[in-house]
């Protein structure tokens, strides 16, 4: 069947929002310099636009221009009660963890100094990949003392969480105490990894976790995909305040 | 003068750091890589690297490779408080927002819905750009409505702060209730204004300000640039609880 000019042109902008080559919150190409790009005339690209709109693909900023639609960025909330899984599935998603590795590593001085154990002192350094829906988020490498929990690497590896870990080592509830992020351009592996473009740009998330008498529990650099997630922050109504930690 | 070859290795990787090219946090390629690329013997890969780690531009990780150094990234903390000018000089750099334009605009509908005011109503739109030591951090766009704040356009051009005319309406404190950060590769344009490598991405940032009854003041969009900021928010001891709002 015959497709029409501007509905090839439509399928053509979709493919590139689908792979990532027109990043979302990126702005189009100008309608001259779409007809350029696809040899067409503005017939063709004044329909194919509007059509993307529709779908909510694309959004059109009166006197700004045309944007690649960010809104199916997962919302991954920040705050002091934050959990990956809860988190994830709060957002509608089905979460899941990859066990990568786990090995028994002595601190280095940025771990030791965020765990406030000796340096050089042994951790477990853990390397997961968590999912949602299937589609990786994220990589991460966690740090927590061997002292405290002798036997987190190998229940990490056999799919028990770390809220159940903690709690049978006598940590009824945790706290996120701090968090930092910053952004840079991914890595090959990561991209690979990730399954993101390999123009785009990955978060680096770091995280400390404290139980009630501020005790560091763990440490953790992960490696966020910048296509798939953005971060919120409720900095007066913390929506995890009150809500008691389970374990699933 | 006669340079020796791993003294010109040495400033040929410190350009590609100063330049950008080698982002920071990026794995700098292996030592038998390095010497492919730079047609040398291991002898003055091996030489140039501790030289530039010892500068504080490398940080070398047992087991894990040579990384460019972040640790030049600007700080920047949110919390309930966050303020853009102290912010800036608590971490020892000289703030400094620079007009970029003001106008009055129907709110669009993200900026409606932030606000908690009708679509359509009359809303400020004030763009400027942040600075650091005379470097761009970010550019932002931010919305109040017009209701409440008649001569705020006018006022902002002529360097009046924020808080200073919230204030003179009767604000006498008010709060940062939310903030959501996402990544993107940078446009050209943004990469100019931000004096950014054009390969570095950015983090988009938004908030949304209230007044102590939680009526909404300012809804903002900024983009940030990548390579010298990080955001760090504290979950547990909030640094700007208990400060008071001060302007300079």
């Amino acid at each position: 069947m015959q497709r029409d000019t501007w509905q090839i042109i439509k399928d053509h902008l979709a493919g590139d929002i689908a792979s990532g080559k027109l990043a979302p919150g990126a702005r189009l190409p100008t309608e001259p310099e779409l007809c350029e790009v696809f040899g067409v005339g503005r017939h063709s690209v004044r329909r194919a636009v509007p059509a993307l709109a529709v779908e909510g693909k694309l959004r059109v900023e009166q006197g700004r221009g045309t944007f690649v639609e960010a809104a199916r960025l997962i919302n991954y909330q920040i705050g002091r009660r934050t959990r990956f899984r809860e988190n994830l599935i709060g957002q509608g998603y089905k979460p899941y963890g990859e066990h990568l590795s786990s090995t028994i590593v002595p601190a280095p001085d940025r771990v030791a100094e965020a765990l406030r154990i000796a340096r050089g002192a042994e951790v477990h350094r853990i390397m997961r990949r968590g999912l949602a829906d299937d589609m990786p988020i994220n990589l991460g490498i966690a740090f927590h003392p061997v002292a405290l929990f002798p036997d987190l690497g190998a229940r990490r590896e056999a799919g028990v969480s770390v809220t159940e870990i903690y709690r049978d080592h006598g940590v009824t509830d945790y706290f996120r105490k701090s968090t930092t992020i910053f952004t840079r351009r991914a890595e090959p592996e990561e991209s690979r990894l990730l399954r993101q473009h390999p123009d785009h740009p990955v978060m680096i998330v770091t995280k400390i976790d404290v139980d009630a008498k501020g005790t560091a529990l763990g440490y953790s650099e992960a490696v966020w995909a910048g296509d798939r997630v953005q971060f919120s922050f409720d900095s007066l109504d913390d929506p995890f305040v009150g809500e008691e930690g389970k374990t699933p």
